[in-house]
């Protein structure tokens, strides 16, 4: 029964810290946002409970209190909850606000940090918030001052010599934009809007601070951005792009290899999601069963897809009885049969259906008994049959 | 041929991403500090060539331009080069010079962010540095200004109202702490100091601007620390601690079940470091042969660690070649046969050397065959010659 107030970085999951994939992978329960990359959230198993909150722009619907009191509810059940929450639940995130109210009631929580908009967002775009010569500090502001001085906290920040990166809503820069000025911030301090920080989208709008709260103003700094004033804001670093950058891919392939294929294209640039669209469940026990003896039975076994091998492991569960032989696809489903510790006696050549019904043509003898393994499916039948089946 | 300048985090591999672990377990030079976590360094395959660089307190070898000029040479060879950084590389921690040295000598790079010191550490300890109430915002600094007004620099830290972190060595906190009480911050500022931010062995100083500042300067913060001053760091949260919390524990096993193991006490509080004592290389060709026909010709095989399947499996590599039957010492080695696709025949109750001697006592038959698989080597011998070696 512990509560983890998790920090999802931002951007995709490929920012998220070794211990945020473990918890996710054991959640219990999920309380998350709705800006949360949905492949962090298929990291939960499937026993896993999913709690969405936090409000949309304009409505009033999960209060920061209904939040609170599901984590605290959760918590009391028992179990792994985990709070994921963009970038740093502690960086302008609620977080010491859900701890405490953990506290208040009992439960115990931990926190894990994450990669916050300011340090993730400028990077990707090669503005290095503390360069040498540019910058000795870096500060990080809400737009909202909660209680006390407005205006002591605006001049405070007006007079920032160093880094300011600002975490507010696009729309609201114009405004602050004006009051910095007018309490004595030079309009031309250079400045740096980035978007979608952390993700193959990203983009960086640069300029001054008049000239950027102008833009703001008309509208023409989108949502969601972190907004950066000072000399940083005029570094210039070109890192590597991907040659996909722009591309947003949907990943259709059953997980995991959908995850897999997807971080593999955004270390290349792109914006990808899993979206598993076919998914394979396992077999019932009577269809168990009769897979298990065509295969046990058959002087062949034919596997047509790198999911084979796995399927073949798990329905005999002992390789040793599989005592007849083995022909796959093609190079694919025989580099996925060797990891498993079955050599193929037969590949394909070219890999398609034709290949392999010529090559197994050439080979096999009449009575010979054929097993095909589809989707955990096997069926075993004479070859003359087979042959007639197609 | 690309640079990579990642961050690792504070603390343990635990808080490094996904995207770090993935480009460290992919590397061809592998650039480091000395603070490095060893286990972060034990991710990068065998064929990597480690550099250790930066220098130690109070030596002035292995300056900035020297690691500039390694990363160029080694980004111009080719290859993965990761450039691994404790916390954010650009986060005070010289990314944005050795960027700029890569990019004027044509080399590509990018960035791969950090938890930084501040963010990880604090929240180790209960401190949530952005407490709603508490502060509005926060700043990062480090004690050396490096260029520009020193005097104005420190009156602007001065006068921070929202939490002021400060990345320095402790022992100059002393002089600080002064240097900013007569620039007209009050003594009374609340103050806290990390030790070990995000390890197990964190700990936390709390005080006082004036009283931290008079510790330091008999001494008393350690080293490496983070130092906190505002209304924040009266904020005590009590994040779960793990019951192993203050044990420092290095795991002997080999790669890679030290390492599970080390992550595993970590998330029991520990400091956990994997020291793989015990190293399996694999067999030479002619010793390979030998166990291989051993297993082939054995009526029973004889599996006595977690990790005998596997050697069995890279021996054999198509376990169809087992003809004979298998014995388990004990639920663990038959749970690791299980995940592999095969299912002893005897798994030996209770699991020791005794057990495993008398239930195979009871199973043998004259003139069978049995083969022990230990590290990978193999021999067969009849159930009379093998009762006799014990």
């Amino acid at each position: 029964m512990t509560v983890f107030l998790v920090g999802a970085g931002c951007g995709s999951p490929r920012w998220l810290t070794q211990e945020a994939r473990e918890l996710l992978e054991r959640a219990d329960h999920l309380v998350y946002d709705r800006l949360t990359h949905p492949d962090a959230l298929l990291l939960a198993p499937r026993s896993c409970r999913f709690h969405p909150v936090g409000k949309r722009e304009g409505d009033h619907l999960q209060p920061q209190e209904a939040t609170n009191a599901l984590l605290v509810r959760l918590g009391r059940e028992g179990g792994t909850v985990v709070r994921l929450k963009g970038g740093d639940p502690f960086v302008f995130g609620r977080g010491g606000e859900e701890a405490r109210a953990c506290e208040a009631a009992g439960v115990p929580w931990r926190g894990v940090p994450g990669i916050t908009a300011a340090f993730g967002g400028f990077l990707g775009e090669g503005i290095s918030l503390t360069h040498r010569g540019l910058a000795a500090s870096v500060t990080l502001a809400t737009g909202h001052r909660g209680q006390g001085d407005e205006e002591t906290y605006w001049e405070e920040l007006a007079r920032t010599s160093g880094s300011l990166v600002l975490y507010m809503g696009a729309s609201a820069f114009g405004d602050i934009a004006d009051r910095l000025v007018r309490l004595g911030r030079s309009p031309h301090t250079p400045a740096a809007a980035v978007t979608w920080g952390g993700w193959g989208r990203s983009r960086v709008l640069r300029g001054t601070l008049a000239s950027l709260g102008e833009r703001a103003r008309r509208g023409d700094v989108p949502s969601p951005s972190v907004i950066l004033l000072g000399e940083a804001a005029r570094e210039t670093l070109h890192p590597l792009r991907g040659p996909l950058r722009g591309l947003q891919v949907a990943v259709c392939r059953p997980m995991p290899e959908a995850a897999r294929t997807a971080r593999f294209l955004e270390g290349r640039g792109a914006d990808a999601f899993s979206l598993p669209l076919l998914d394979l469940e396992p077999l019932e026990f009577r269809e168990r069963e009769e897979a298990v003896r065509a295969l046990e039975e058959a002087d062949w076994t034919v596997l047509t897809s790198p999911r084979g091998p796995g399927a073949l492991r798990r329905l005999l569960r002992d390789l040793r009885r599989l005592r007849g032989r083995l022909a796959a696809l093609g190079p694919g489903t025989a580099g996925a049969c060797e990891a498993l510790g079955l050599v193929p006696d037969l590949v394909a050549d070219p890999p398609d259906s034709e290949g392999l019904a010529s090559a197994l043509g050439r080979t096999l003898r009449p009575g010979d008994r054929v097993a095909f393994l589809r989707n955990e499916r096997a069926s075993s039948l004479p070859v003359e049959a087979a042959r007639k089946a197609g």
